[in-house]
């Protein structure tokens, strides 16, 4: 078994497919929904508004420090669904990995999954397996897809932040993305780094029962929280106005950055958000945040301004002030 | 722009994935739920009961004749929510893109993709990109995650199989696993086949409004319709008989599947169904099927067995019985 390998016939649809899912992955998700095998799972929903959303990972390496690419898969889609302002539900999982992969590596990324999965309080209800010869992908990558329910008078939007909004930033910037680069160019550093790979559901959650009147949420994941804070003043037509000092970045993770000539604002980030709160309501949306163990380093790093509409502007840790654009080019391929 | 080519940087979530985004992926999918641009899509659905599933396509060639990677993407996940009785409603879509990808065949993709979901009546709603550096993947890998309403009254399952059932076949099987062999072999033949990718969607509409008593539906994808039968007769616990003459192949699917030494049992198809019908509604569910442009040569192959639990049982053409089982070993890799 430890040196078993993923053969093209997993990922046939016969035999030998009908016995991985039934002697690996059922065991790691079990469930009724997907113990059906049916070509979908079925659930009932009440009347109301749903959050629906996908993402593919090719990370590389597929484990590293405080995750893998398994529990990336769960929280970064139970990310995306929480940032719509919804509860997660249900997730699925697409699997497309190289012939020859270790069955050991295939379990261990589905135990990560599942503890992921549980942690988040979402089932994974149904899932697909394919096979490529060598070469033709590199180790494995994984989709996942969820559906989430939207509390009735919850509206969140990219379009939705107003001038005035404080921004809340959930914790330190950038760990992610150092991470993943650290472990692939083999750099050792005295103070470990690791990524902040997290649900972050329930986070959201406590920050809504502090206030409804919480207008954006988003994941600064690729492109890091300059790209997320431009696509946000884009679409709602505002400004947007941030101060570096209240920007917290971990001592080793802006060590790494110096080194490497990366700016943390464009690091991605897999435990971290964005939220745009009415300012009346903003201190006790932070208060919330910080009750929540992935919102301890919470704080508000800015506002929207109707000055400059599409623009980021911050002012930086010397008194001096200037634009921050959008990620162009990519800093680092296969982050997440 | 014929000969631009996909970037590293058009996965990096800054930038140049807005502009791909905004240039190429939003005028082919055009929809007020993705325009918005947000982390995940929102829609409101009525209380009741939902379908969900997920399918990754990593078919080699990508363009083959009758279809293509992007229509097979949908018409598969459109199949795997209608194969639950669903009404398929909305689609995610996750692309991972091999750095240097031709721009101009992603576009021919998407047109292919946003056309199946015209004909299927769905929304493409959500998606994500990736690029991977050259090599990491083979050309383009694309991920479709989709819901559906299932209507009330309808409980169709891989489960519900029962003795007297007959079994419907809704046309000619093997014609896409044939086809893509043929074209990745660089076989030629007088007869050209292709692919028979389809919807199956309204196929399903139709024969339910001739009779709710259906008991499972099933699209024989990988492993063909021998896998398909075999999971239903083991998941059901039933027998199930077959007759090999009322089995439809083309001729020229038939020759070459003789010459390749591929038995069409086995053989994936694109847009076919299998059907569990109460005996005393079959007739009205077979001409409501062949009503149906994706279901002209529907045509009753068998029906349930209280004998022989769990294995399948075929009258072979000279007048023999054998017993039919799952695919084992790989026929075909990427064959969808």
């Amino acid at each position: 078994m430890k040196n078993d390998r993923i053969l093209l016939d997993h990922g046939s649809g016969g035999m030998l497919a009908n016995r991985l899912i039934a002697d690996v992955m059922l065991p790691c998700f079990d469930n009724p929904m997907l113990s059906r095998l049916d070509d979908g799972a079925c659930f009932d929903v009440p009347a109301g508004r749903l959050a629906f959303s996908t993402d593919s990972y090719v990370v590389d390496p597929i484990f590293f420090p405080g995750g893998s690419i398994g529990d990336l898969a769960v929280n970064g889609t139970v990310n995306d669904i929480a940032m719509c302002g919804a509860v997660p539900l249900y997730l699925s999982a697409g699997f497309i990995i190289e012939e020859g992969f270790l069955l050991a590596d295939l379990e261990a990324i589905l135990k990560s999954m599942a503890r992921a999965a549980q942690k988040a309080g979402v089932k994974i209800v149904t899932g697909d397996t394919k096979v490529v010869p060598r070469g033709a992908a590199d180790k494995i990558f994984i989709n996942t897809a969820g559906v989430g329910q939207i509390p009735a008078g919850v509206s969140v939007s990219g379009s939705n932040a107003q001038p005035g909004d404080k921004i809340i930033l959930s914790g330190t910037i950038g760990d992610h993305g150092v991470t993943i680069l650290s472990q692939r160019e083999g750099l050792a550093f005295d103070a470990p780094v690791q990524s902040d790979s997290a649900p972050l559901n329930h986070l959201v959650h406590r920050m809504f029962e502090s206030s409804r009147d919480i207008h954006t949420f988003r994941d600064p994941t690729r492109g890091g929280v300059a790209t997320a804070l431009n696509e946000i003043a884009a679409r709602s037509d505002v400004g947007i106005r941030i101060r570096e000092s209240a920007i917290p970045v971990k001592k080793s993770v802006a060590a790494l950055c110096h080194i490497l000539g990366l700016d943390p604002l464009f690091v991605a980030n897999e435990g971290k958000l964005l939220a745009f709160v009415a300012h009346q309501h903003a201190e006790a949306a932070l208060a919330a945040a910080r009750q929540d163990p992935f919102g301890g380093d919470a704080c508000i790093i800015g506002e929207v301004v109707s000055l400059h509409p599409g623009k980021v502007v911050m002012e930086t840790a010397i008194g001096g002030e200037r634009i921050v654009n959008m990620l162009t080019g990519e800093q680092l391929p296969r982050i997440c």
